[in-house]
């Protein structure tokens, strides 16, 4: 398997970039094409001990901010390491496509140079949270701000595909995001999604209130991607201000300074059991080829992880199992 | 002044209502008019030793549960304690209503009996938030779940006067609640919303992505209530997940359990100082009348704090001055 990179994405491009590919070429099988201003990637690359057949570099000079707007950075810069690194999977020259880039440009570029999958009204990004009883989904969280019911219906299919066969859950629950918990609770959208989700196959279990969400009963939670991006921020927000305020009070005192050394280790678990930023890299469902965007501040293992990432999705044959679950609720409906 | 209170709102009720009540007569010249079965009032009154004339029972034997269709059962009940309490109102009897019950029968009830204020859209509810350096209010939080842009320079302009003319604020700033700083970013509703802001003559310091929200740099946060509603929930649910995962961590290890010891005060003063739950009462604003919505969970405390806050309402006029705005705001539109 063969993974286009754009080298030039997130806050730690290209070192963090570079470091993960290599890493990820010394412990699996996939071949690397990394993108980016030719020059700059062979000089950072030759201060690395690897097998130099299996990354291959291609030059593209240009490089899409993250305050750019993203349709018209993917239309005016042809050359920049994004639209290169999606031309590989578009010209077949690789499998999937990673970015730790701007999540517009990558969803403008993955819809002009890949397309949607046949059926698949809008794709979707589906970052994974980490919750107090397990991990979760939130499909969409920004790719679509306006939404039809129908939307969050597909939603919840290529969501459910996801769970069960890349995360291997065996019947994933799927929850709506929505202010009360009764069926006629909510907007004119969540309404009318309801309705949708609860006739069709999927293992519907109802409105999930976002107060609810942080523990972790559902696997995938279904919303229009401002709602689903307010909680995702709200969700990064409020547990960076806590931590952040704690410190401080912790710091104000000789005695808060002790108990915050004892306390280190609790500290340090609890990080690691709840890590409020997304885990691995979001993929974007809908897209008629793998493409991973990757955590803005992602470091040399997060873009390891989300290669391996796009490999399970490779192997799992996440695009066809998309189709054939849209194509089948679309058989359904008529 | 006089007040009626619905003494059978909220989780505590009628022994919090009460204690509430009793403590705002001793400290204020406030009277007040407590609503619920005559019965079981006076049984509960007797207890306590006060000036029987500064508190009048309304008999209400009916009581709104929280889980009840809220039109249907303003509707219904009409000598439920809620009903009664806003009677008080509509026929001039009291100055405000205060009630812990249902938010969204509250705002039905008061809609029915008491209307709202001429060129008020739609009422909202603003409640108000600690933030890391200012508490701040957002409105809307759940009134209405579905929004015009010009509802929403509304909700700016109430918001504007509340946190000018009831918490002293000078200059207000006045937020959007949107998923991207720039003014193009959003969904159709806050798009749209962002120009009337603009052009009002309001402090519009522009559109405020959720994730900063908490850091409490913006007085008033407008949103469409599906989405305010949203990050109230979030923000209460991410709170009290990482407190519920950090205490069983604390637990979990002789280690953490000194420590935590240790560091009992550092905790406490931050949950003084970061009570992550609604300050105070909710004032409805677009209501023609004072009319606040107590936190469900509300305590002796938060009812007298309740009763305080609408006395404050009172004093500065916060009806005639919502009027004026509203007039003003609809002159110069046309």
């Amino acid at each position: 398997m063969k993974i286009s990179v754009d080298a030039m994405g997130g806050d730690n491009a290209p070192k963090a970039v570079i470091e993960g590919c290599i890493a990820a070429i010394k412990s699996t099988d996939i071949d690397i094409i990394l993108t980016g201003p030719e020059s700059l990637l062979q000089e950072q690359l030759s201060k690395y001990d690897y097998d130099k057949s299996r990354i291959e570099i291609l030059d593209a000079p240009e490089v899409i901010g993250t305050n750019e707007h993203p349709v018209m950075a993917i239309r005016k810069k042809k050359n920049s390491s994004l639209n290169i690194a999606l031309d590989c999977v578009k010209n077949g020259k690789s499998d999937a496509v990673i970015s730790a880039g701007s999540t517009g440009a990558i969803l403008a570029g993955g819809l002009f140079k890949i397309g949607r999958i046949e059926g698949v009204e809008r794709p979707a990004i589906a970052p994974m949270l980490p919750g107090k009883n397990k991990s979760f989904i939130i499909i969409d969280v920004g790719a679509n701000v306006d939404c039809k019911p129908s939307n969050l219906l597909q939603f919840g299919i290529m969501g459910n595909i996801y769970m069960q066969d890349v995360m291997g859950i065996e019947k994933p629950s799927i929850g709506l995001i929505n202010i009360g918990a009764e069926e006629e609770k909510g907007n004119e959208l969540t309404k009318s999604a309801y309705k949708l989700l609860k006739e069709s196959k999927l293992n519907f279990i109802g409105n999930v209130e976002p107060r609810y969400i942080p523990n972790g009963d559902v696997d995938v939670l279904v919303s229009d991607g401002f709602v689903g991006n307010t909680f995702l921020k709200t969700y990064e927000g409020v547990a960076s201000t806590i931590f952040s305020i704690l410190k401080t009070e912790i710091k104000s005192s000789l005695r808060g300074t002790i108990g915050g050394l004892i306390l280190k280790p609790v500290f340090s678990r609890f990080k690691k059991r709840f890590d409020y930023k997304e885990i691995g890299g979001a993929p974007f469902l809908g897209i008629d080829g793998i493409c991973i965007k990757a955590h803005g501040s992602s470091d040399a293992k997060a873009i390891y992880n989300a290669i391996r990432q796009a490999k399970i999705l490779f192997d799992k044959k996440i695009i066809d199992k998309i189709k054939e679950s849209i194509t089948e609720s679309l058989s359904t409906e008529s």
